[in-house]
């Protein structure tokens, strides 16, 4: 991209509602663009309708409409049909002109209904790629926009409806933003590490209560040579660790933090959905797996803990978080879960570079002897079912009498791992 | 700010844990300044530290410490008023930057503590000044780091614990996303509207369900020379409204939309806060206040329905949003609500600039006769409360046997605020 000096920037929006923000976008750009000659840059903004059919959206500034977008007609079954479909095709367009180097950025602004329509074709686009959504949706829960990918999010604080000095500075912001990320892309390739390209790529799955593991087993790899790359296990985190071994980044994953399962089976609130755990295992790269953090089913606010578990166990993290210590029957289940994705997802000729380590004296600092959530027998009953369910299956299991936290038992899964990579 | 060619962009986060990160977002702006020389403009990142007194925190390259920021102890009674502590502190000290025009922009990295330090900091400073959060914790409920305020939030989908590839990137269009907006910002004032000047500005709370009352409304303001700002009732949007009153912004207040009052009474998802309705009286503006939307207590998908509203007449929005109808006790609740918070919160003399109309035929288009949720004993109750309660105190009730999508409706309360701000 480092040659190229002129630049498109894709604006995208229900122009049925919103031409006239739209264009205010746009023409900031155009203006901005001038502005920048002494770059000898050029910026140029390609507006695409994403709304219905209407008066609008025969404006000379749309660059694509939604007519040659998709053949919108009104045999949908539902609106939610209707903003799926036309997502849907905004997403392949997109991808499209990404592939050929034809776009360098893009900006959506939407309500509800906009928000939803971009967000899977955001997503969808390539890590680092500029991608700006500009929402009045995005002081809340924006999980549902943004997934595990790194879409940048301005709230727009008063409604898209309606040019005033307020929505304004936003509209100008956003596009500021955008700019500015196709720029500095533009100007400036990544500071790059001249042995980048040498070291092995490894994933690391990380919570507070497994952190101490983590940093020393991410000590070891670092040592010898690995680039690691922590996930935080909070649902999105998972679910982007997942996401990026399919797309081939990492040579290696340590998965030590498996504490999602919980949730999802459970009804926490940091569930990474029913693909956790199955990457590794499809794409055949060695793998180390451990049961870090499955003492806990991760809750809100202590008032939002489900009834059933009053009874429990119960840690308050902070305001914001409490946990759930997972019983006896819930580890054997979870043992079983582990086992069957493993080994449902990877072929037998495979299964020498997937490895099982137990840490037999806690799976988390708050599971140690004395601890609040110690539960010998729950420990127990997910180690055993683990044991048995992987016997003579091909994968390795290792059980070691010790903590998770326990440095020596980090530095065994980074050794077995750099030794599955072939690093020792 | 457009006459400065130097610009200052602050970079806050914890040195004890993210040195290595923070210094390579400076050392990236820096190279990124350099860069730019063709513009004659130069940008100088400023790092600030947040964190733990420790050996990272006497790095050279620390602008301003946590010890000229704060005097640390270790007298605090716990970590979450530690958190507060610094938190004041840092935003004290930007709030005086800004003020005195030392900086343009800023952008603080964090994980959820990181976050939560900065947010109350970030919140406070002005409308359209460059804010940036990149945080692990961007892909869930943010609302707790930018509330009713433009900060630009970037999920950085890896954690923020080492460098590699992935991070350096989210790193490198944080950095982009804050030069960006300081550089459109310093070479390109707002298109001004060249009447903005002379016209009234006038803040519309609405809702999907009031939006033709609000529509109309907007329609009869501008024709009559008001800028108008939309106010999604969503909760946050509802804290906005109220802030800026607070702040001056504005010239009047239509306040047709007082749902949130519901959801805040009766545990609905969208409140907007004990502040709601209370600024307008507080500031002394006009302000015409309605019913709009008040048969509605908000909630996400069906299942979360608590459980004591399961009877009641539900209505499903859409996948994201299901709505229960208040009835007649909680309506006449409401009344008590909106009279008590219009008086306590205006002095004698100001009661005039403010009226109340009440649609009595319907408070949103599903209320309406033959709607889903028409239930005339619940709006009676709302409005003879109110009609009641405001008997004889200054403040004038307007009861029009209309639906408030009416535009007849729309259209005299629009009248009656141009009235009250001397336009008509």
């Amino acid at each position: 991209m480092s040659n190229q000096t002129n630049f498109k920037i894709v604006i995208i929006g229900t122009c049925d509602t919103k031409l006239e923000e739209l264009l205010y976008i746009c023409d900031y750009v155009s203006r901005l663009s001038n502005s920048l000659k002494a770059d000898s840059f050029s910026i140029t903004p390609v507006l695409i309708n994403t709304g219905k059919p209407s008066e609008s959206s025969h404006h000379q500034k749309i660059s694509i409409s939604i007519h040659s977008l998709f053949p919108f007609s009104t045999t949908y079954s539902s609106r939610n049909d209707l903003i799926a479909s036309i997502g849907g095709a905004l997403k392949s367009y997109l991808l499209d002109l990404v592939r050929d180097d034809k776009i360098h950025g893009v900006l959506a602004i939407g309500g509800s209904c906009g928000s939803s329509i971009v967000a899977d074709a955001l997503q969808s686009l390539p890590f680092g790629f500029p991608k700006v959504l500009l929402s009045t949706m995005a002081s809340g829960d924006i999980k549902p926009y943004i997934g595990c990918s790194d879409v940048s999010v301005l709230y727009s604080v008063v409604d898209i409806s309606g040019l005033n000095s307020l929505l304004k500075q936003v509209l100008e912001n956003a596009a500021g933003t955008v700019v500015g990320m196709v720029k500095s892309r533009a100007l400036m390739p990544s500071i790059v590490d001249s042995n980048a390209e040498q070291k092995k790529k490894v994933a690391i799955s990380m919570f507070g209560i497994t952190t101490p593991a983590c940093d020393a087993a991410r000590a070891v790899l670092e040592k010898n040579n690995c680039e690691v790359y922590v996930f935080h296990a909070t649902g999105s985190g998972g679910m982007a660790m997942e996401k990026l071994i399919l797309d081939g980044t990492f040579d290696g994953v340590l998965d030590l933090t498996t504490t999602e399962l919980a949730d999802e089976a459970f009804g926490g609130v940091l569930s990474a959905g029913s693909e956790r755990l199955k990457g590794a295992a499809k794409v055949g790269i060695p793998t180390v797996v451990s049961t870090g953090a499955l003492d806990c089913i991760n809750f809100g606010p202590k008032e939002t803990v489900p009834e059933k578990y009053k009874e429990r166990k119960i840690h308050v993290h902070n305001n914001a978080v409490t946990v759930v210590r997972t019983n006896e029957a819930e580890n054997e289940y979870l043992g079983k879960i582990i086992c069957g994705r493993l080994l449902e997802n990877s072929c037998a000729g495979q299964r020498h570079r997937i490895q099982v380590w137990l840490p037999l004296k806690s799976v988390s600092i708050i599971d140690q002897n004395g601890s609040p959530f110690g539960d010998k027998r729950a420990d127990t009953a997910l180690h055993e079912t683990i044991t048995v369910g992987l016997c003579d299956t091909g994968i390795k299991v290792v059980a070691k009498d010790l903590d998770i936290n326990d440095e020596r038992f980090a530095e065994g899964v980074a050794a077995a791992l750099l030794e599955a990579m072939g690093n020792r």
